[in-house]
């Protein structure tokens, strides 16, 4: 029995791949000889330190709606350093727990071999027979969020909730390829970026049509940009409005990325909060029109409140002041973007490695009446004071992905790239080839770099 | 200089109404002869248990945008059962600490005397010159949320926000009449509902034309029949959807009103939690096609989440199950009416007296994707798992009186009783002349009654 | 080739089926044996008035996205009565021209071989090898708006706009079936619905779990009620608020369907409008709480407007009344659901039998600020006043469906169904067997029954 | 009895002021003397061409809600050409049938002294004793809509549809002031800013705290600025999306502020419709990414399909094209600025003086699932097909002022100058004294300027 028909019985994807070959033939758009392609790929076996080496690897042949894209390029995220790079100067964190993209990490000791990364961009190669979406040549983005069209999220605008990722474990992975000694490889959340070679389910790529370099493409592409830009920008969730005050809070390239986002879509007094400096440079290049420093300035709740206040505070003349139990002014829209630290930064550490803290402040800082979009991986609980939970007027959305629906908006992030109203060069501040993942992959768990993109 | 200027200095009722007389008759519509008008009002004095008597006072003249409205009704609400009926049989609640619709208590020894009560329907008899909105003869529900139509939440579609309760405290009030012992009289949250008349400014003001019964009337004008109508019908939050699940945790008034709400807004499966037996059949009867008791069963959660899963669980055919990390099916809407206790009840206790277990589960029993619409007065702080909170999908409303804006949505309740869509007698449990306060109050405190209605 | 692929070709569905029955055995959940199946079919060919028979066939095998639903019930929609019926006493209008749906109309003289119908509900018997959204088993509802979950307006909220189904043209459709002498059948619509089994596509189809009885089932699936429904239930467009005023222009099984949305999602007055007696008697019972009879009050316009003023008429207050160059009052939310007529009724005909006039009320009876909702197939040009056109104030919605998204919303209305919120026999009015088809179709010609629904 | 009571009984401002001068000193915030003050205006009289002249005139006292604004720049607006120059060398034309804003026209012959222009901006100088909104020293904006906060339209979320702008008649002006030879003299819509002075009502003013220049600041508060970035940054009608394609047809100071919102909201595309090239050239400027000219290219519709199509046509992949009957693919947003011509151009005239071709052609550029903006004063009918108007898929939206709420957005366009966010000086082209006044309304007559601001 075929592999797709099991995913409407919640086993999505158990199964080996067994398709003969020859029903690709039948079916596919074009005969889809790829069972003998040799390919590149970072393989993480065991759960060491240097768990993760370059490899080469044959790749299995695809069916039903399984895909491959040949890599262009592929961002590093930061939710999969533990994963990687194994424990580094950090024994207190629990590396690899929560991956972005809902995908299973390879434990400690896992047997399994994978390829990591959860996103990228590139070149379709081969379709499995029942793919629709796209065919051979299509350059495409392989998103860490998938998007059916079907399910009960997807159907009621919440594709960035779609339950393939919600529903998908680490057992329903499936080999995409096999090393040299005959071990079977895994592609991490189906994806597997780091690799020449991506194997992917149909409902994970989405169709673009620009001629962007790879490295800025990737940079727009990831899955941090695209919620980054998605908080600020889709319908789903809380689009900035134009002449408004938004806050962000964390500035790796999630906040960034939102820092743009809230520019673009026009917003005018626009807050970046981060404990690096050169984080908070960067906001600054690419529209922040103010920086704050959670270490020098400890109060930044209400430092926001200073400066979302305006001229007017008069109760008839539409002050924004609100006064009272529910305190002064705050932003119009915060976004938060920080999240738990996977090992101890190089550069300035933000107050609270967990990831709390900066939650608990993004409530604090929205205006009554403002909205607060919240996308990290914090670690623990947050605690808020009940009565302004209850009734304090805030409007609060928890999204994946940061609401972007990839379908819909991941073509419509490539346009602002295209249209240089995304600045992708400034977030991409190390570009390496393949060779060079394991070097760039530290600086990202250092924090010495912005983040940084794999060319493949 | 007159009071009202005073408004645009953040000084809002600050000063004493010093007003000619002579004053109001150039300018207002009718001459407002009310200065020797005298009526019955409950007045709150001192910190014990007798601090609440039936009093006759003296009217002061009114001036600039203040009126006088002759009461037909009022609703005992339960947030003001600490500052009417002082310590019960509770030490370890805090009374009057809480006032819903921004009112000051009168705190244990505090020297003023105070109409408590913070809403009423009845007949304008006087109005000062500046009163725009209504004239002498209107029928108005006194609301316990302002709307100036001039505030920044106003202007942004938050009403239920607006700055004129947000930045009101217990300086702001002024004296509205005297005792014969030459005392001045204050009314609480600038309405005063327990008296024969009620003295309050135009912003609370809200013209209502219907020749409902006046009980019926002080039902659905209450402050808690319209947050839980605004809850579920008002466009301000997450109206309900027909055919939708909804969740009505806490059957109060508020509750219980939600309950109707989301059976006129068309929903199709209404789920309502209290651990009061009596309210659980009123539940059913106004609407509910469920009800949980939290006592029987304590995993209320898991139990909305049965009853809101579907025979289809397919991915592809748009079943509910979200499975996966985000936990399984819950409510499209929960509404959170719940609440911290002000003394023991002398029914069934809710499981958690400080009302932050309900807002805990009322959280965790939204869908990912639904809407948490939350309405009460707890105490202490709520908890949440950060990853839950953070990416979880829930989009969570904190409003003030259920997101309704009174001059718009007030006058739509008032429709839906006239139309016998919304059953006031029902939550009106309880219907007692100016004289039966006290008794009917406690009914209220011990929750041996859904509500009590005063009529005047 | 296959056919499922030309679909990313632009020339979708143009080509003959000619999948071999071996593939489908390889990847389908079942093997798909169904190619010896004969059933009866009203088969459409050629020009007269006689064109339609029914006629044993025999099944061809289905492939790719294909699937067999074998035909519980299926409406007769008053959009199809030129092609089924051929020419009756209405030589002026065009027959067959303007089919609901966008499904191609068998011409006089065309030479094809058609089953019109285009909807319906059963049980799925067979489904091609790329099938996901259903499996052999499910009832479903075969609906006429198609939902892909991928193209530009299923991406945007707009399903009811599905590309699948604006590009679809006559020659676009393929061959189902084959008649005794050889002759190819062809599904109308890609569905078919008057016969014992339709072969349609997978995106036409929406899974339900119900128990319901066929005819009510049919009812409440059929293209009319989903519009209905959908224009005054669903997000998309612009939903009905409690206690609003909504008026609906034209009371055939679409309007009378809209009426009970209003009712569901609660609006206090609702105000139904149609020459024919028996219309207005039904929307009576399923609950319009006014009638308007357009040939006795020719003035509709001015009526709605008199019925959707308040007692309080000041600005200061709220008054609906705007006054001024832009006219009094009006309905919150009109839907228009007239069109023009195929044939000449046997009933009260209406004031315009192109359908124009009931737009053009429709439009001058919203109140500035409100809502018009149009569904209808009219014949012609409309025509409006400039000035009211570019600055009146009125928000016009053009949907196709009544702005329903079919997978998300047709579950909804049979959960409306079920929950005996929606009242399907009161506008199934002519139930038959297939044998009765033609008799029954005439009743719906003539509009001597609100609407038919055939069981097979 | 004073003025202001008249209001609630639909007689607004009918009668003529009468206040004592001694009451507003009895509730003003400061006295306001000013009965003696002299100030200069162009008061229009008569029906010739040389209706307008400059005078000094003698302040009448306010009161009630009236207030005195000192003029620091107003928007000679075209609109007002006819009333203020009378009739030019179009006879065809009926110069002062549409004012925007409501107001009333001097017709020819009229009797009444007027001091036309609807808008401006400049320092409070003395407010009567009932306003609440603003003191004497703030800067404000007098605004061509008003916003009282309390209508029903104000209560909706429409402040855009004021009913105190839409019941205002030409019989509701009341005399501000008097000329040297004791001639009553009126403000035009209650505003009058072609003067040193302009007398208004509370209900106009916007407080707005800024130290722009008073040219730019008159700009960008003008009506054609507020209604052009409302149309396209505003929430109440159909707020621009970054990465849009948004096409404006007609691009005087509306249309060009309409293209500076869509640049200011994100949008990627902005395709702007002119015939004049001196404007198609400040489209270039300040926003759009393409200019088209309905002369040379008589075939606009197809033309901007053309720029809204994209590489991806095909159905899977999201492609825009949606085929079939209802056309190819179109703009996201289409913001109509056209109108009627009052005097023919002495640029390059559109090809139709009535503005209705202009509505049709934007109506028909929208793509299906698209929004449709009418800002615009035509003469005339529109004819639509009927079948695209019934079910194409598009939305319509007819506000007044683009749907700016003037108190909440005015503000906001305020802050958009502020950050340069908004070029004031690119549309501003000529900026007089009040002197120059009658020379720069000849030059928006004939549209051989962008717009021209009188500084005063």
């Amino acid at each position: 029995m075929s592999k797709q028909r099991t995913v409407s019985r919640r086993e999505i994807l158990k199964s080996t791949a067994m398709a003969a070959a020859g029903s690709a033939a039948l079916f596919g758009q074009a005969p889809a000889v790829v069972t003998t392609r040799r390919f590149r790929a970072w393989v993480t076996r065991g759960g060491g330190t240097s768990r993760t080496t370059l490899q080469e690897l044959t790749l299995r042949p695809v069916t039903g709606r399984q895909l491959v894209v040949r890599t262009e390029a592929t961002n590093l995220c930061y939710s999969n350093v533990g994963a990687v790079l194994g424990p580094l100067n950090n024994p207190g964190a629990a590396p690899g727990t929560a991956p972005r993209g809902g995908g299973p990490a390879a434990g400690p000791g896992g047997g399994r071999a994978i390829v990591q990364g959860h996103g990228g961009v590139g070149i379709v190669e081969a379709v499995g027979p029942e793919v629709r979406r796209v065919k051979a040549g299509d350059r495409v983005c392989v998103s860490g969020t998938p998007q059916c069209g079907s399910c009960y999220q997807c159907l009621r605008g919440r594709a960035d909730m779609c339950q393939f990722l919600a529903r998908q474990g680490p057992n329903d992975l499936f080999p995409i390829a096999d090393m040299s000694d005959g071990t079977a490889v895994y592609a991490n959340s189906l994806i597997g970026g780091l690799a020449e070679l991506m194997v992917t389910n149909e409902e994970w790529v989405v169709p673009i049509f620009t001629k962007a370099a790879p490295a800025d493409l990737g940079m727009v592409c990831s899955c941090v940009s695209v919620a980054g830009l998605g908080a600020t920008t889709c319908p789903t969730l809380a689009p900035v409005q134009p002449a408004s005050i938004v806050d962000v809070v964390g500035c790796g390239p999630l906040g960034l990325s939102a820092v743009q986002g809230a520019r673009i879509a026009g917003a005018s007094t626009i807050i970046a909060i981060d404990s690096v400096k050169a984080r908070r440079d960067v906001a600054l290049q690419v529209g922040a029109t103010h920086v704050l420093d959670p270490l020098a300035d400890r109060n930044v709740v209400q430092r926001v409140r200073e400066l979302s206040s305006t001229p007017n505070n008069r109760l008839w003349s539409g002050g924004r002041d609100s006064g009272g139990l529910l305190g002064g002014a705050g932003a119009d829209y915060v976004i938060e973007a920080a999240g738990a630290d996977a090992v101890a930064p190089k550069v300035e550490a933000s107050p609270d490695p967990t990831g709390i803290l900066a939650l608990q402040q993004a409530y604090d800082m929205c205006a009554p009446g403002g909205h607060v979009v919240t996308t990290s991986l914090p670690r623990g609980k947050v605690t808020i004071s009940a009565v302004t939970f209850a009734i304090g007027g805030k409007t609060h959305h928890a999204g994946q992905a940061g609401g972007a629906n990839p379908m819909r908006d991941i073509p419509r992030f490539v346009e602002l790239l295209d249209k240089k109203q995304y600045n992708a060069k400034a977030l991409a501040t190390t570009v390496v080839p393949i060779q060079g993942m394991l070097d760039a992959y530290e600086q990202v768990a250092y924090r010495t770099t912005i983040t940084a993109i794999m060319t493949a």
